[in-house]
């Protein structure tokens, strides 16, 4: 079980199938069975050096660890991957990379000294990556942004299902979706479409970034290292967050369901028609 | 600035109010002012060694301190703890404590190998901790749950001012609120609630466990940590929430919001009226 994508590096497929049912009692004493979300357990071995321990939902694996370590900075090229291999029965994947010059332990120690949101791991380097960082906020009209809910709208399918994930989309301004990943984290959604444009070589540039997450900081500086110009949220803004958009020049717009939005960045991109 | 609680614990009350508003531009291109999420780094140093950044509202920071230390294990007893100094101008924290047995580099080393939901961080041995914990769920009927959401009804103010935050309060079985604690990140919160909990010696024996956010495993382990026996949501439950819960015992409500709940364990200890 192997593929080759633009960038020849060994993986397997071991994504899982995260629909389990339950049977639940609901407020008239009445017994219903309800869709579950899946969450596991799944520690990335970074040539045999344990890393972290993700909780995920499990259906793009191998995407989440490429873009985990992209994003952490603890593989500098995806040229230097060799290979990724989940295993589930012990619920760990193994990379097996070509880098000598990296010194993941001393990266490791900085680890300590920056974490995200909602208590999420991030290492203390990857603020440095984001100085000097600015990207072109591409024109947009109420139609693009439309457009790219309608082609969202058929996706969020575990959402609709059992709810307790995140969805996340990077689609074109026209609305067509590259790539659409759930989890119960937004960070692994995010990172896993990260690892997905690592792998095919694909740009942010001229592209737009959906989650129907909220648009904290670490949200934001994940968006940022992509260098996508325009990001679009169903949920809302923190401080932080937006501070960083203005930053580096990211379109933000926020509260974007059905028919409404609000522009948090970038207005002056904006078009109504 | 100082008080004394139940321990004595010298703190400063450096709560920060989060209300900030910004200029948006809505679908009709019309300029709006809306609330915005505060949303500030305050980094951890427990006796001089630097733990973590957390990203925090900032309403509670010597709480949420205290309540990080607890759950991920760093200081054993509240009777160590000295004094919690927040200094927003270097955007940290300084823990004064007079433990001397615990080795705190050891136990960072650790935070390598587990990390939550949404890739939050927990120290390698708090799994353990939950070896060998029960509590007892008690009896609840659909009034006790419809009580609880009516007093918690009237908080969740940053939520309904600038959404982008999670609640969680900590309740009676009749629906008074003991404290209730909003965050940009759901574990801020509980976090948060544990450490009122440690410094006023109140056990969670008896309480109910409110969270707008979802249980996922990490969310469980926290509140089986405070051994609080009855967990009731807004949001929707993951599977391994729901397996630790039911390892524990906890009773877990799930997406309850006006008259409706789902009983995802505990329904034996559930009638209806």
């Amino acid at each position: 079980m192997s593929r080759v994508a633009k960038h020849s590096v060994e993986m397997t497929q071991a994504g899982i199938d995260s629909f389990h049912s339950t049977i639940v009692i609901d407020e008239f004493g009445e017994s219903r069975e309800i869709f579950l979300t899946g969450e596991k357990p799944l520690t990335i071995y970074l040539d045999k050096i344990e890393i972290v321990t993700l909780m995920t939902m499990g259906a793009q694996p191998e995407l989440l660890t490429l873009g985990y370590l992209r994003n952490q900075g603890l593989v500098k090229s995806i040229d230097d991957i060799l290979a990724i291999q989940v295993d589930w029965d012990v619920e760990a994947v193994a990379v097996t990379t070509k880098q000598s010059d990296v010194d993941v332990e001393q990266l490791l120690s900085k680890r300590t000294v920056t974490s995200g949101c909602g208590q999420g791991t991030m290492f203390g380097h990857v603020m440095e990556t984001l100085e000097g960082l600015s990207v072109n906020c591409p024109s947009f009209s109420a139609g693009t942004l439309y457009d790219v809910l309608n082609g969202v709208n058929n996706y969020n399918q575990m959402y609709k299902k059992a709810g307790a994930v995140h969805g996340c989309a990077l689609c074109t301004p026209s609305g067509d979706i590259a790539l659409f990943v759930e989890d119960v984290g937004r960070h692994n959604a995010v990172d896993a479409i990260s690892g997905w444009m690592w792998l095919n070589n694909v740009s942010g540039e001229n592209k737009v970034f959906y989650t129907t997450g909220r648009l904290t900081s670490e949200m934001v500086i994940k968006v940022a290292q992509m260098e996508i110009p325009l990001l679009l949220s169903r949920s809302g803004v923190t401080e932080m967050g937006l501070q960083i958009a203005k930053q580096i020049g990211i379109g933000m717009v926020a509260r974007a369901k059905g028919k409404h939005f609000l522009i948090f960045n970038g207005s002056e991109h904006f078009s109504k028609n």
